[in-house]
């Protein structure tokens, strides 16, 4: 998407197929950084260090990784050798062993002469292939929202809530739920995004905030406390969330808090939309609140935070009193029963096994 | 309540009635500042300043200003212009109004020269009614407490979740929500309170939390986010809160994300309690979401957060990107069929017209 009218991807090659430049993450939102990766171990700094971040980002920047490598090392050893610098960046990453696998698949069998030629290539096909991905959930969402657009009379704004960060900043572009808010800013519907601020680690407040305004999207930040009080007073025309993983009965699960919102949505008859890439689908799982485990991730996220202070300075404040103890749940389940639709690259469905069978039939158990 | 094991109120007269001490709510968590008020001015300081806040605590330092004034003035232009000065300090503080009329109603008629003891009696009265009234919400939030400990078989730990602070800091003792927490601590049963951080003010994280450590009740800070997560796993035996206002009907105007707590507290049959002082009541309300309307704050509330910087000083820092609007609601509606009991100091109720009625027969209609 834009940056103050500027078209950029989350990752990029420069120099003829010799480096990647990224946005450095972890300097939003004060600060908009580009970096170089010129080497394999600068990909596993930018994965470990969570300068980029979303599992399709962290995914193709490991792809991009196994290109670096390729230059420096094509033998079989150097492709093993960048395999294994790459995977243990972010163990738990289920998008980075995927396009790790790929690439160590594609290039074993070649000749070592060709694998720098053939990594570049396959590398930018999986950073394309995100593109697409959400390109069409963008596409699909924006059907869905034009129709409520179009069903309410088309208002002077169209008011989507989302929570956390499911924008192009955690994917190669567009993003996953908020491809819809792009396609229908671009479209001409006049959208308003109201922004979760997503405590404890602030994702909303600090990157979708930060795209969105880049890109020009009007929105507001707002307290997760907020949504409720909107949604009881019509101020909310539809809810749109990302997933982090999903079960066969369309189970979500997402950044801590998305549940609270989908509880209000139901109960002010709100649309609840969830975007997904269908990898983010387990189709093993049936009870999402029962049988997905809870990362519980750093007191001091909960305790501490950072800002930008008066004179410019990026400082970490604690907020909580000496003594007291923080707990941070990092996501919850949202039961199928408060979604109103999932959004994936092949369309939109009904929160159920049955709904994701019909969309995905090569999955359907019987 | 305690502070570090010596009991405290939030209000107390000193030197044979000459002052009173407070405590810099402003300051907290992060000091704990006793100042003294020696003048009316001294009080209409406080209360403009926020350094005490809270309804009830906010009327007793009032009617203190009052008997502070009738030191250097006891005249009735005297009373009058502590009335005034008082009375601006926060225009929309129904017991600042209410106090201020009581002590005025009270030192008019008498002779100037008795003024002035009458006046450090009747304040000190108003201070042990708020006192006796949230100490009876207390021992009535106990006996619901203590039904549902003993109902789960006496657990060994009892978790209750509390959002903002309706603690003793908030009256002039006790609390109201936080009251019956006291008296289940004290009573030996083995509470732990889920204490939501409540942006963007963050009451719970620096009051809430502050309160409880300092009288050694057990808790955990948490994401306002995170509460539903719990519920879902059992891992809220009741929720408690407060309330700013609450109609004929049972609806209750609270702190902003109250709502998105009964809510989840209704999906997972969780019992959700409110606290309040019958004042609190407006018998001519209805219906809360329709009614009330919800006052927007400042947007640097939502857009800055004050901590403690790594050298120990309070900082204030900025949240969200440069050119990104934030909202800032104060307040939500939580309608009646989400709460469990009302809890006053008359006794608990269904929240109803009829379970109100039934505490309050002399509001009801007809």
């Amino acid at each position: 998407m834009k940056i103050d009218g500027v078209p950029y991807r989350t990752i990029w090659p420069v120099n003829a197929d010799q480096a990647v430049e990224i946005i450095d993450q972890t300097r939003l939102p004060h600060e908009f950084v580009v970096v170089q990766l010129n080497t394999v171990e600068d990909a596993a700094t930018a994965i470990r260090d969570m300068w980029v971040r979303g599992a399709p980002l962290i995914g193709a920047t490991a792809a991009y990784g196994m290109a670096l490598a390729m230059r420096s090392d094509c033998s079989d050893d150097g492709v093993e050798a960048a395999y294994n610098a790459l995977i243990e960046t972010r163990p738990t990453a289920v998008n980075l062993h995927w396009a790790l696998g790929v690439m160590r698949d594609v290039l074993m069998p070649l000749p070592a002469e060709r694998r720098c030629e053939v990594a570049w290539q396959r590398a930018g096909e999986i950073a394309d292939e995100d593109v697409a991905i959400n390109a069409s959930i963008g596409d699909y969402g924006l059907a869905l929202l034009k129709d409520i657009y179009e069903a309410k009379g088309k208002p002077e704004v169209l008011n989507v809530l989302t929570h956390c960060n499911a924008g192009w900043l955690a994917t190669v572009d567009w993003g996953t739920a908020i491809a819809p808010i792009y396609k229908a800013y671009e479209a001409g519907i006049p959208v308003h995004v109201w922004v979760d601020e997503t405590r404890p680690r602030n994702q909303g407040a600090s990157l979708t905030a930060w795209e969105l305004n880049h890109h020009g999207v009007p929105h507001t930040v707002i307290a997760d406390n907020a949504g409720g009080h909107l949604m009881q007073h019509g101020l909310v025309d539809a809810c749109i969330v990302g997933t982090d993983r999903t079960t066969a009965t369309g189970d979500v699960c997402n950044k801590i808090g998305t549940y609270l919102k989908a509880l209000a949505a139901h109960d002010n008859d709100v649309p609840f939309f969830v975007c997904l890439p269908s990898p983010t689908i387990d189709w093993s799982l049936q009870d999402g609140v029962r049988e997905i485990p809870i990362e519980q991730r750093s007191a001091e996220e909960q305790s501490h935070i950072s800002g930008k202070a008066a004179d410019g300075t990026v400082v970490s404040v604690q907020l909580v009193p000496d003594g007291s103890p923080c707990a941070n749940y990092a996501f919850d389940v949202t039961p199928a029963k408060y979604v109103t639709k999932l959004i994936t690259e092949r369309g939109y469905c009904d929160a159920s096994a049955d709904g994701l069978a019909s969309l995905f039939p090569e999955h359907a158990t019987s």
